[in-house]
């Protein structure tokens, strides 16, 4: 692993374990560079890469800031890392409810950039967090990029699997939300009223180099769910 | 300006202008150093900067490509922009609703970190969307930051106001999104009934040296609103 990974992981550890709050102060980067035996550059680097990622904020002449700030509960969407590591406080259950090999509908094409020839993994699951009934997903992923899939990995985390497994490295996501209606088929799946509101979360997952690999619609359970969204730095030009 | 601000500025005008779509290729960093004059670090900082803004993703070994999705007439809450920057392609409008100096409720000490003897401009407004009402905000901003606001201020853009005449830097925000239930006196101003589905979202806004100044919380006609929100490059480690 390179020094500045090595880097980031031990501070991100250090915020954790010894619960930082919002505004203390990390240590300079004379320490971190002595600390960790690495030169400037690559204290920076690591540095840089926590500012994006939202953990510190960096003022200049002052030093470097833990950010974090979370709100129990929430599901941080600005973050890709899939829904059982946002929530890993919690207990999820994912249900499989389809999987199928299909061809792409004109909606998917759209959005994966692909042509209609491609066989795509239509994967369903129902979600409950701690019990309750929580959210409907559709996602549909290239099988090019994603080969296999089965019920034990689908009801365990697609994104580990991916990740661990394939070696598949999500670079970065869109998405696209909404409130909509509930049909008669999801409000039955998650124990509500058609017609009842909910949360309608459309995500493309994007490979490093800039591939679609992943369209997905998810439906949250209005009264279940809530969002964190980190805004990125001011763009000071 | 610094170099490395000409560069990011010149790239997204090119992208804007050029019409780019998602996935076209930038010039290599060779052709950018020559085309600026600027050293390999300063337009290394450039483009790094272009990638936290998600204007474009970067592959190691074979360049920088355009990111820049948008879907019309979504609300980029990754942005911190102002609502009348991330919908300039739309008529906003703003009506003053209250403007007043008061003292911090404890949700707003909470949110703001700050004590119940602080001044806070309370301010709320009704927006329209080319005619069309589109949201109820309520903010409190520090009053101590934020010295002096006005009408003609708040029904014309606050954070161009903030921005431009007093040279306040928005650093990052952190917002919180759900789907709660309209009161009456909200409803009314949203031409909508009691009970009916709203977006919630709260906002605090953070200067660049990390002192929250605004928290901000908005209730979007849930017709009316749709939100994009893109995910920052997953961490790898």
């Amino acid at each position: 692993m390179p020094k500045y990974k090595e880097i980031i992981r031990e501070i991100i550890q250090t915020i954790e374990k010894k619960e930082m709050e919002q505004g203390d102060k990390l240590p300079s980067i004379e320490v971190l560079m002595e600390e960790f035996e690495a030169g400037k550059n690559t204290v920076l680097k690591a540095l840089d890469e926590l500012e994006k990622q939202a953990y510190i904020y960096q003022v200049r002449g002052s030093g470097s800031f833990v950010r974090k700030t979370r709100r129990k509960g929430y599901i941080n969407i600005s973050e890709v890392n899939g829904l059982k590591n946002t929530l890993k406080d919690f207990h999820l259950d994912s249900k499989m409810l389809a999987l199928k090999i299909v061809k792409p509908t004109p909606e998917v094409m759209a959005n994966l950039h692909i042509d209609k020839d491609e066989d795509i993994y239509y994967v369903k699951r129902l979600r409950s967090i701690e019990g309750r009934k929580f959210s409907v997903e559709e996602s549909y992923y290239r099988k090019k990029i994603v080969p296999y899939l089965n019920q034990e990995i689908i009801e365990d985390s697609i994104f580990s699997y991916l990740i661990n497994d394939l070696k598949i490295k999500p670079g970065f996501t869109d998405q696209f939300l909404r409130v909509a209606t509930l049909n008669k088929e999801n409000a039955d799946l998650l124990n509500l009223n058609p017609g009842d509101p909910t949360i309608l979360l459309e995500s493309i997952f994007f490979l490093k180099n800039g591939e679609a690999f992943d369209y997905s619609k998810v439906i949250y359970h209005y009264e279940e769910s809530q969002f964190f969204i980190q805004g990125v730095s001011f763009l000071d030009i």
